[in-house]
């Protein structure tokens, strides 16, 4: 049993700051806790009363008879750790503390938190916020935080903002057939984190699928280690917000959490089996789709419609996210054309062209052909479905009814998605056709909006790919190499948090990265010369290997396309010599010069991309691909995953950029050696887990050819010291280390 | 008065195929006539019947004793012809056309439809279809679509699809707010088309607002002229569907119209004022909040909320959706700090932190600071407003249904637009809050999603600027020039749709486009030595000009760098024997060549840019700009606007690409001469206007400096062969103009 367990199905509940207003807290959650008919014990707490609701009502939690197993907790901040103190002595399990004014509220309030959650250890109490809204679990009939009308289901809600879970449990009531099991209002995390709420959601044998509303998260690390496991047991649907720059100085300004860049939380939480709702208004709908319906295997979606505009919105919509039609084999579509008008198109979208005006039982008949064939993984029915009744004749409603009942049993035949979006599907209360609230109550969503739902058939798909990706075994990483934990040593005595260029590849090299060409550090001319000499005479680039000039193109310290040892023995000289004068410029002082770095010219025709890994202040170390170049810059075409990272992952990084395209090769060109892209994506992963020392890496830019890959510029910080070399500041360019000749 | 008005307010209406069967058209419609109390006459027409539903039933058009405006004909296809003649007899205006089996079902439906509209013009009456659902005027009470709960207002509908209709009408009555005034199933425009529907409804005082649900058009061009008239007097909101591939042959299959290009469509029909709805589940949110509020100024935006959550999420979704959180005034942020408690937001987006939990009157307080700021050009309300009487006190309903009258008397006062998301938005019939149906009914809009309160914000900025769009003067347009209409001939003469590259550059050149570098055609050596000279003796770029040989980097017909006066001779040399060689290879003979081109080497440094001309089977010449290299092409990130542009459609163009921004200048480069760019971009239009023989126009690649821009490479491709030389089909690169040295 989960250590929340008694937490979220207390056997008695302790209201702390019990009171008589009914606009207060403290009288509404008891009020609500009768209404509800919970089954153990409510103790009232308030010295200064005697009865609320027909309960007694105690001085203190000690003059409490029994045991508590629940606090919620209503009184100011700054009673509070005497509270929890009180907490400890009587045992209790979990406190509910709804104040604000703690750590969102600045130092004095930091302050406080820290002792309250101090006293919280020591006593063996945990706390739920502060600054929270509440819990429910209807399962429990244990409503504290106050909502009302909350159907029974198994939907579990973390939320970061209480009126958000207001708004989905608002929704669910309009929606009339959606339940959630248990809320949690997440509040500042001051003791219990999200992470340790979502396992227990994936223990609660009441909770079915998982919604999550983030602003931010204090350990994204463990939430994401928590996510892995839970999202391969139930659905999570994560709503992040503060996406943009409005909305992340917003979301501080409220919450005080550090809400980090969307593409970094967009990449980790998918690596991790989230499904991603990207709009507050679809989060309810997709977790109802995932709850009720089987992930779909691959992307195959047969429509079956009752007129052209609803298939051919339908087939937009499809492949806009990413969906594919399903090819109809020869039989199913020889039986569609048998049992339909010869007007109808069995092609899919099947348009069935009137054929079910007269007759929607029809629709069951198209269904079951549909289902049956092997190449369909999911059936969307759009259009009029349940509204026949009402738009053509009364007498239709009951053949309706009967056919929602056999597209019910197919649906649990075959065990394949079945969706219906109905026009008449956002009829509420009494104008809600029959059929319509039949069919849902037999497990099949039904949507007013086409849109909505592609979108959770798109989600199935996520769900099953999610399900679908390997665990990670955690035995192929690198250990710490001797070679880098020596440059480590190195870095640390003489003071520098920049690791060298030929430290860095050496370091990569060590984890596993075949660097395609050689390269040599050169102390002296004759070193150099002797270095051009090996590689065979072929034109060479030499820049200066110094961690006193990072911006080495423009300090002059960056020579191409040398093609004899004249011209290899003068860039050396020029290169110190310019290393060294913008070094006095800047800085006033000679640079410390490990050398000059000796590598062929790169042949032309790469596709210039980049790597980087950074870390990010929730998620930890995460790893950034994306095409290099002025343009995707501008585009922000990259894309993140967190370390470490599993093979599965480095590919389908490659597949997410929007440009991936350019990756197979456009314009006649090969595709690119994606095989060694992985290998040098899962070195970096590699070297980067194995060294949590390594505070930012940027090899940028890396060429992919059709044979191998050829890193034209690595550098490697260590903690300590990150200014000024971020993956936005980047100076070097393809052209400045390709071969013209 | 509008020429399709009598057909739209009948004084009678005859029912041509009447029926007693409750099933059938020819019933329902009269029934709906009588239920709905149109004033005028109704004249059901069967031979085979005598009383339908209490009117006499006459047994053919001859013997209705009236006059009849407009006439329902519900028989079959092969009578229509018949009976257009027989209404042609009897004077009727208009006739609806239900049956399908004309255009959209073959060859054979072709000729009849064919025929029909020749006897229809003869006679003087107008078709609407056939193959359509019917059409409605609910200010006139005259629905002979069939469909039931019509709310009377000002939503004019054009369809494709009667579904869609449908769809719409049942949105609009769950909406319970939402009123249309005249649908039109536009069927295959066999007759009236497209625009002149949108003509009528220019017209027509009882609409306010149109939508327009678009599969294809028959006459896109003309279609475009009306909306641009249109759209500056009334919101034209329209859904184009079979945006994908997928979507077009299900369009396609379905009603036999030409679903063109989305990015096409999206680009023309912006560029004439249309409001674009991209999801079908957002077109009726448009068309209510366009119909209710006035277009916004600016994009400057204030959120007031009352929880963190739904701040955050409206600030990301207006940044995602264009628009700008306003800054407020310093005396405004005084004046909510001194009515807010001080844990308040004051700052945009409000968070009210609690300060109308207890007097959510404070909303309309704060409602008016904000809306008084001159930097606020529109408000969105978010949260639970107009649901505190059900989540806190019964007694707030009272003091909410106040507050929502000042936020009508200020929307009225300030005249910007203010909408309202609440979280009990989606509440319908009983459960509705009664402050919501409140505010609504005065004229404000609430939503019960967040993200479509933001998009009805945006489109209501975008219908701002279409109307600020300056009218089309028409004059500036060039003249056919002579030089031109000789090249013309000269191509008819020698029977070739090849124009070749001096003479593209010279029609551009007489249509006003300045070229910034000379260029010479040489006929031998000597010539282009003697060019070389001319240009100064900097390097130049040679290459063949000859119709018949469109892929001259692959024929080795192109030589860059030449810097010298014996190179450029070995060169003309060496383009002319490679060209015939190709030539031979490819077609067996020797090309006709016209010379050799020599120009100087383009500069380095430029941004590469594509400008194309196409001829759209629907809108006509549509103009295409983009950025050039393989990426952009991968992300196609192209914008299209129909001929003849304005200057501001030009500048419009080089804004919507997505990675505009490189335009400006990136990583420290100037930012690119846009006068210039849009000087060549006005002046293609104007040649391609002037010349309707030009088929296809292509500069590719165009090379954008910070001072001016350089066309590369130019074809004009005359109507009679388009053959391998589209827009996708570009061989030439910048690297192969630009000089290296």
């Amino acid at each position: 049993m989960h250590a929340l367990h008694h937490i979220f199905y207390p056997g008695s509940i302790a209201i702390i700051g019990a009171s008589r207003d009914p606009g207060k807290r403290g009288f509404r959650s008891i009020q609500k806790l009768l209404e509800d008919g919970f089954k153990g014990a409510i103790y009232p707490v308030n010295p200064r009363e005697t009865e609320i609701l027909g309960l007694p009502v105690f001085a203190s939690l000690a003059d409490i008879p029994g045991s508590v197993d629940l606090a919620l907790i209503c009184t100011p901040a700054k009673m509070l750790p005497g509270i929890i103190a009180q907490c400890g002595v009587k045992n209790v399990r979990g406190a509910v503390v709804l104040a604000g004014g703690f750590a969102e509220a600045g130092a004095a309030g930091e302050l406080l938190q820290q002792q309250m959650v101090e006293e919280a250890v020591r006593q063996n109490v945990r706390i739920i916020g502060p600054n929270t809204s509440g819990i429910f679990n209807t399962h429990a009939a244990c409503n504290i935080v106050g909502f009302s009308h909350l159907k029974t289901g198994g939907i579990g809600l973390l939320s970061q903002s209480g009126n958000m879970a207001l708004s989905l449990v608002t929704e669910a009531q309009a929606n009339g057939h959606v339940g959630l099991s248990t809320y949690v209002g997440i509040g500042n995390e001051a003791d219990i984190r999200f992470h340790e709420y979502l396992e227990y959601f994936r223990e609660d044998p009441n909770t079915s699928t998982v919604i999550a509303y983030v602003e931010g998260m204090k350990d994204g690390q463990r939430f994401l280690e928590a996510l892995r496991r839970v999202a391969r047991a139930k659905p999570v649907v994560i709503y992040k917000s503060g996406r943009t720059s409005a909305g992340r100085s917003s979301a501080q300004s409220h919450t005080g959490a550090l809400a980090g860049d969307y593409a970094v939380s967009e990449g980790v939480l998918k690596q991790a089996g989230a499904i991603l709702a990207r709009k507050s208004d679809e989060i309810l709908s997709l977790a109802e789709a995932l709850s009720l319906l089987e992930p779909i295997a691959s992307r195959r979606i047969a429509v079956l419609a009752d007129g052209g505009g609803h298939a051919t919105i339908a087939a937009d919509s499809l492949t806009e996210h990413g969906l594919k039609l399903a090819s109809l084999s020869d039989s199913a579509r020889n039986a569609l054309a048998a049992i339909l008008p010869a007007s109808a198109v069995v092609a899919n979208p099947v348009d069935v062209a009137g054929g079910t005006d007269s007759n929607p039982a029809v629709f069951a008949d198209c269904a079951r052909i549909l289902l049956a064939d092997p190449g369909v993984d999911a059936l969307l029915v759009t259009g009029l479905f349940g509204g026949y009744g009402v738009r053509f004749s009364q007498a239709l409603t009951l053949i309706e009814m009967e056919t929602s009942e056999r597209i019910a049993i197919l649906h649990r035949e075959y065990r394949k998605p079945v969706l219906v979006h109905s026009l008449y599907g956002g009829l509420y209360a009494d104008l809600r056709p029959r059929p319509l609230a039949l069919i849902r109550e037999r497990g099949i969503p039904v949507y007013d909006s086409l849109e909505r739902a592609v979108r959770c058939l798109q989600a199935l798909a996520e769900f099953g790919e999610a399900r679908r990706r390997p665990m990670w075994s955690g035995n192929d990483l690198a250990a710490r190499s001797e070679g880098f934990e020596k440059v480590l040593a190195t870095c640390r005595r003489e003071g520098r948090s920049v690791v060298l260029e030929h430290e860095s590849r050496q370091a990569l090299e060590e984890a596993g990265v075949e660097m395609s060409v050689p390269y040599f550090v050169a102390a002296n001319t004759d070193e150099a010369v002797a270095a051009f000499k090996t590689l065979g005479g072929a034109p060479v680039a030499m820049k200066i290997v110094s961690a006193d000039v990072i911006h080495k193109t423009d300090a002059g310290a960056v020579k191409l396309n040398l093609i004899d040892e004249a011209s290899v023995s003068g860039a050396f000289a020029e290169i110190v010599a310019n290393a060294q004068r913008y070094c006095l410029l800047q800085c006033g002082r000679l640079p410390d010069i490990a050398g000059v770095l000796v590598s062929p010219m790169a042949p032309k025709g790469g596709i210039e991309v980049i790597i980087g890994v950074v870390r990010d202040p929730s998620y930890g170390p995460v790893l950034m691909f994306g095409l290099g170049g002025v343009l995707v810059e501008v585009l922000r075409d990259v894309v993140f995953r967190s370390l470490p990272l599993m093979e599965t992952d480095a590919y389908s990084m490659l597949e997410d950029i929007r440009a991936s395209r350019i990756l197979d090769g456009v314009r006649g060109a090969l595709p690119i050696d994606k095989d060694a892209l992985v290998r040098l994506i899962l070195g970096i992963s590699s070297l980067c887990t194995a060294f949590p020392e390594i505070a930012e890496l940027d090899l940028n830019p890396v060429l992919a050819y059709p044979n191998g890959v050829r890193i034209l510029d690595a550098r490697i910080l260590l903690d300590g010291d990150a200014s000024g070399v971020g993956i936005g500041d980047r100076r070097m360019r393809e052209e400045e280390y390709v071969a013209t000749t």
